[in-house]
């Protein structure tokens, strides 16, 4: 007899099929109010007190940065870095001097440094998520509490938080984290993207009903429907999950170059933000790096690296992939990545401020010496390792044309992003002047929508299965043939094995992602005729939404 | 001899030339630095000073706004409610009685103010330029200096400025200021509605070059090509003014209803935000009303009026046209317009936010309670009185279906503002849902181009004669054809004449603006036969960029 079971539907943004425990991030310890008065002769065993658990903290977090690599240790390096902040510190310590406990006086120091933040806007309003994660990790250890954020996990567990910070993901491991179900988020939340590069099924925007799942509670987790099964009869899931994997193998003994059934190519390529994550892309079937992202680089520069300096950094992209392809695309500061030496600050809308190609019209050096770098860096490559390069944020003509002489003169392969919605309606304006396109379809969404894609409240519209967008991917794709120009895709949608095949079907002809993204990818279109995508990209964009696209997508193209 | 004269070029809003000398919106005082210490004795006799200059800049304000009517009083008596805030005057005081001078703790206390609104966001964050205005003010008047912002004006000039503030554009004199030129915004900004309603000659983004314009220095405005000239050969000048005055003696004389040259019919309506505008409109040649803001009547409100309140405010406009058309828009609240009751705090990109429909999605009480309001409002408005009700920020067609059928429980004619990018390309499965669509040229500018319809520094790209939002708006018609549902444009677009007759080339059936612009819309369809304005809509859809769109139309459309 089956046992009666309850269902949660999110968005499923990483496919696979787990059964675990489930798990919760800790929760973020109450704040104390202020009232208690400590008094003068403990004051000073008072801040010892903080100072003991600050450095615990700091030490913590440090020890962890030392058990990961890259973007991961860097983030926990600054994170343990404000926990050493001076300027904190003595904040706590006149808080504690005036009477404070140390847990209130953290909460105090805290908060003004949050109110400066927020009042400065941009880069360090958004510092202001850490600055709240290190007060609760101190006030936790102040009061003996456990830490909070990512719990440590010693056997396989399914994975639930509101949403995850970076911090809360450096450091997951996926051999016991099997899936991810976040409450908030959407398919391109920093939750979504962490969960493709480890490759753990991924469900976000799964509302409050998660709230009360129990720790312990075993759950189901289906990444490719987005639905958590509770009280799921076990024999059944285990079966799922055994049948999953069975797919799983498939998937790895795919291998490359990718093609339909049929044998039409489409060429698989790697996003990449530094030389390390474009040597792990190496390992993978990826043909080359369709996509780095020149400004994740320079986040952290404050005023602009020299021509060498840059070439230095393009270099140690291109040596990963010495025989092959590389996509470089122009700094896209701005929006929600400022560099301190390029973007604007107090802007009221950054997402539609200048940023990408914007913040060098007018200002052409700051593009003249990145082309130059590139050009620099590319030197000796071969003719079986082009060098492409591409502006972020095109929006006109003019500035196609004037993008794509700069490059010429440099013996640079001139292309652009399409994501400005205004840049594939005017493709047969644009593409003209140039040798190839990249759509980009997280902003493209973003902005045919009219929603951020980073607010949680809007991932129901931020879908990049939108009808709409897709028809503008069409669009381009047909002044594509027209004007024999390729025509790739560079956003998490190309990470999507069936959209994958719609993007195909719609005449896409190369797709980058998350590198471990490749496999499924190439092992699903290697399952279908060119002419099957095709149908399925027609029957998608005539469907009344991103959920029927999908439905639909999923009922035409069986595994 | 022909003078040789100095030009500079801006993008001209409000067509029209005028001669005058230039005055300046008088600058803003420096402010003062601490270090200056009142002695004690005299800090009471320090704060009566700024006391007196605090009542004194309140009066004069709460003056100004008995003299104007409407929002603009409105504007003026907030203003003037704050230099009467109880808080702020407290923490001049306490700052006086640390011993500041009255200057510096004006400038401190609003700094507190300030910072205090800007950490909050939204809203708040908005009134500091109002903080700000009132601490210039003050300090002046500290120091016997003239009130910066609008000076007085007792003939005629051209008014110079950086940006407009709407305190500032509250009570301009349109008989006196016979032009306005600002360095600063675009199309859509303030100063460029400011100046359509009031029928003034405008140009805006025209540069640094400005602040080299001495007061006093007769300048040639001509707001139809964005040209400010120096140095005018005096004779020309006057020459040219009275030919403009020639043409709006033209325009003075044209008759409704509005038809092309060959009797093509395009309704004229419109915009409007309250009962006051909507009588106003009443007597130009408006047909009817075409857009009613409803959000600007509720800017205020703390929480949500009661379906009564509600429809008395929907009642007074339904007043002012009892005979004819009238479109409302259901709250736009969010973004830019945040209302108590309605909006979220916080949003990093409040345009791509939670703003228009979607505060009702998933709330649906707030706009069933609208829908309520205006059928009640709407009882008893016979069959040449035709109600329509349409939605903002409509994205995807299960949002158009599920409006249009509370609409139709209630009686009302369904319809939605397509200026979310995804409306127009989805318009095939949204329209049929509809009785009608009005296109939203601003907003849909903003996101075809991703580019903040409010930045000055993005103005070049948030043009409407952009040829992608063009393109849009033909597949709007397209379909409107197809389905015989008529398409109206409410945005900016529809005040320019020439835009106008491009737009009503495309196949848009019904145009609202601000009811200034009614009789030169008019005026200049009168001038051409249909094929003409789709000859003229053909050239632009394929023009490489707004500017050239603009010139190929200026070429083609003579007077």
């Amino acid at each position: 007899m089956a046992t009666e079971s309850t269902t949660i539907t999110g968005t499923g943004v990483v496919a696979g099929i787990a059964y675990a425990p489930a798990i919760w991030v800790h929760a973020r310890p109450s704040l104390p109010e202020p009232g208690a008065t400590v008094a003068e002769e403990a004051r000073d065993a008072e801040y010892e007190r903080f100072t003991v658990a600050a450095d615990t903290v700091a030490e913590r977090l440090a020890a962890r940065a030392d058990t990961v690599e890259g973007a991961a240790a860097e983030v926990l390096k600054v994170t343990a870095g404000m926990v050493n902040d001076r300027g904190w510190r003595k904040a706590v310590r006149k808080n504690v001097n005036d009477g404070h406990p140390a847990d209130y006086a953290t909460v105090a120091a805290t908060q003004k440094f949050v109110d400066m933040f927020e009042a400065a806007g941009g880069l360090m309003a958004e510092r202001t998520t850490d600055l709240r994660d290190i007060r609760d990790r101190v006030i936790a250890e102040l009061r003996g509490e456990e830490e909070p954020g990512l719990p440590s996990i010693t056997s396989e567990r399914v994975l639930l938080a509101d949403d995850l910070s970076p911090a809360d993901t450096a450091t997951l491991n996926p051999e016991l984290v099997v899936a991810l179900v976040t409450e908030l988020g959407g398919p391109t939340s920093h939750t979504a993207i962490i969960a493709r590069q480890l490759n753990v099924p991924c469900i976000v925007a799964a509302g409050p009903p998660i709230n009360e799942i129990p720790a312990g509670e075993p759950v189901l987790v289906d990444g490719a429907s987005g639905t958590i099964t509770l009280d799921a009869d076990e024999e059944t899931a285990r079966a799922e999950v055994a049948s999953s994997r069975e797919r799983a193998a498939i998937v790895a003994q795919w291998r490359g170059p990718a093609q339909t059934k049929d044998g039409h190519r489409i060429q698989l390529l790697a996003n990449v933000a530094d030389g390390q994550a474009a040597r792990l892309a190496a390992d993978t079937q990826a043909e080359g790096i369709g996509l780095y992202r020149t400004e994740m680089s320079f986040l952290s520069a404050s005023q602009e690296p020299t021509v060498e300096e840059q070439a230095a950094v393009y270099r140690k992209v291109f040596d990963a992939f010495p025989d092959s392809k590389v996509v470089i695309r122009t700094l896209d500061a701005g929006s929600d990545k400022p560099i301190a030496y390029a973007t604007l600050q107090h802007e009221e809308n950054p997402a539609l401020g200048v940023r990408g190609l914007r913040i060098a019209w007018g200002n052409d050096g700051i593009m003249v010496r990145q082309l130059d770098a590139i050009a620099l860096a590319a030197e000796g490559r071969g003719d079986d390792a082009p060098t492409w390069v591409m502006a972020p944020m095109v929006a006109r003509e003019r500035e196609a044309k004037w993008f794509a002489e700069l490059c010429r003169e440099r013996g640079l392969t001139p292309g652009a992003m399409i994501e400005v919605p205004a840049a594939a309606i005017m493709a047969d304006r644009i593409m003209p002047h140039l040798d190839f396109v990249s759509i980009g379809t997280n902003d493209l969404t973003q902005y045919t929508m009219a929603a951020d894609r980073l607010s949680p409240s809007l991932a129901y519209l931020t879908d990049p299965w939108q009808p709409a967008v897709l028809r503008l991917v069409k669009e381009t794709c047909r002044v594509g043939e027209l004007t024999q120009t390729p025509v790739g895709v560079c956003g998490e949608a190309a990470a999507d094995p069936k959209l994958a095949c719609v993007l195909a079907g719609l005449g896409v002809t190369s797709l980058s992602a998350a590198s471990t993204a490749v496999a499924g990818v190439g092992a699903q279109l290697a399952d279908l005729d060119l002419a099957q995508c095709q149908e399925v990209a027609e029957a998608v964009l005539n469907a009344s939404g991103a959920t029927a696209a999908r439905q639909i997508a999923a009922e035409m193209i069986l595994g």
